[in-house]
C-alpha cells in the first residue's frame, strides 16, 4: 500500500517567537524545506533540474494551522504530489505532532522554469513525470487567486543581503515575515493563523525598494509592490 | 582522557546566502545553539536556571572564520567552558569540517542574571560550578571591549516581531544581520569575516527605534543605539 513520505524535525529555539511557539515563517520554512528534500530524494529536486538549466518556482501557497508547535516539540511533515498539469504541480503537506494529530497542513503550487529564459517549461517533459504523483487528496482547499486589495496602510522595505536565497532572489518566507512584522504584537497571543493564502507573482532582488501595503477586514490582506508599482506578492491571513 | 564535546549540524538551504555558503548569522546561530544544548545536557542550561528565576546573558562574542561552510555541508561544533569567574564564564567553540579542518572558532562570555531583578548573580552559587570547566585553552583571542566608534553613517530599524527571541528581547544574531545588511553586496563575494568582535551592552525590545551607526576603516565598526542614544550593541568586523 502506498504511504505518504514523512520527514521529522524538532522546533529549535531559533524557530520560535516570544511565546515559545514556532513562527508562521519557520513553519512555512520547514514545509518548503520538506518540499525540497522530497523532490531531491525522488529525482526531481532543484539540483536535478539545475543540470538542465531548469528550476522550481513556488507560485501559490495555502497554509492552515490548528496550533503552532512548541519549542523543542518534534513534528513530522508528510508530503505528496497530488497533481501535475503541463504548467503546474500541486504538492501537499500535513504537519503531525507526537500523538498523530494534524496540527497544520499546506497546499502549494509550483511551476518549472528555464533559468536563463525565465519562461515556464512543460512538466510532462520531466523524466520523473510518470512517478511523481500519489493518489491522496489535498488536505485543504487549493490556494486561491488573490485580487488586488484596497490598501490603507503602507510601509517600505529595501531588499537586503539577509533576505536573499541561493538564487539571489528574496526568500519566499521573507514576504510572510514583512507582513507579520507590521501587525500589532498582541494579535500573536490572541489568535492563530487559521488560513493563509499567498500568491508569489514576481521575484524581487537585492536593493529593490518595496512597498508593503495592507488592508484590514475579515482577513488581513497584503500586497508587496516593487518600485514600478507591480505586485510581487499578495497574502491573505484569516486569524481566528 | 578528557575530550571536547561535539555537536553535528548540516548547513540547510535557509542557512546560506546567494553564494550558497552559510551566512555569518547562521554560523553564529549554530554556535549559540550549541552553547544552549551543551549547557542543557550538563545541568546548567537556560531551562535549569529558569527554575531558580535565573538566565544566561551573552555579553561578548569573538568569531573567526577561515572559510564559510557550504550548503549541505556537514559541520561539527566542539564546545567547552575554559573559565568561570564570579561574574562571567568563557565558553569556546571550534567548527570542523569533514576532514577535521578547523574552519571557524569562537570565544564567548556569559553572565548569569536574576530574571526579575535583572542583576548579575554569583556563578560560584551554581550547583554545576565545580564540574563546568575543561582544561582546553580558548581557540582565539578573548572578545575585546569595543570603544564607541566615530560613525559617519546611520540607518534606522524598529525592533519587530520577527526580531524577538523567546525572552521577548532582540535575538543576538539580529544585531549581526542589521550590520551586514548595510554593507555593499559585493563585499560578501570578495572577502571573508576573518574576525568579528561583538559587545552586547543592553537588551532591546519590540517597538524600540534603533539607530544602526557605522564607521569604515581597517575594520568595519558598528554601534546599535536605542532611542535614548545609549549603545545596545557594538561590533567590529575585520574582513580579509
Amino acid at each position: 500500500m502506498e504511504t505518504k513520505r514523512e520527514y521529522t524535525y524538532r522546533i529549535e529555539p531559533r524557530d520560535v517567537d516570544f511565546m515559545k511557539r514556532a513562527t508562521l515563517m519557520s513553519l512555512a520554512d520547514y514545509i518548503l524545506h520538506t518540499a525540497g528534500e522530497d523532490a531531491d530524494r525522488n529525482g526531481f529536486g532543484v539540483r536535478d533540474l539545475n543540470l538542465h538549466n531548469a528550476s522550481w518556482v513556488l507560485t501559490r501557497m495555502a497554509l492552515e494551522t490548528v496550533r503552532m508547535p512548541e519549542e523543542y516539540e518534534q513534528i513530522r511533515i508528510t508530503t505528496w504530489v497530488s497533481d501535475v498539469t503541463r504548467v503546474m504541480t500541486t504538492r501537499n503537506f500535513e504537519v503531525l505532532d507526537a500523538k498523530d494529530n494534524i496540527i497544520a497542513c499546506a497546499v502549494t503550487n509550483w511551476a518549472m522554469i528555464d533559468i536563463s529564459a525565465r519562461h515556464i517549461l512543460d512538466l510532462h517533459t520531466l523524466p520523473a513525470y510518470n512517478s511523481m504523483t500519489q493518489a491522496f487528496p489535498p488536505p485543504a482547499a487549493m490556494p486561491r487567486r488573490l485580487p488586488a486589495p484596497q490598501c490603507n496602510r503602507e510601509t517600505m522595505h529595501t531588499v537586503a543581503y539577509s533576505d536573499l536565497d541561493f538564487n539571489c532572489h528574496t526568500n519566499s518566507v521573507k514576504y510572510i515575515q514583512w507582513a507579520l512584522d507590521t501587525l500589532p504584537i498582541g494579535l500573536f497571543g490572541e489568535k492563530r493563523f487559521a488560513r493563509t493564502d499567498i500568491n508569489f507573482m514576481q521575484e524581487t532582488r537585492h536593493g529593490d525598494q518595496l512597498t508593503i501595503a495592507s488592508a484590514t477586514g475579515d482577513e488581513l490582506l497584503f500586497e508587496i509592490r516593487n518600485a514600478a508599482g507591480e505586485p510581487a506578492c499578495r497574502m491573505a491571513f484569516r486569524m481566528e
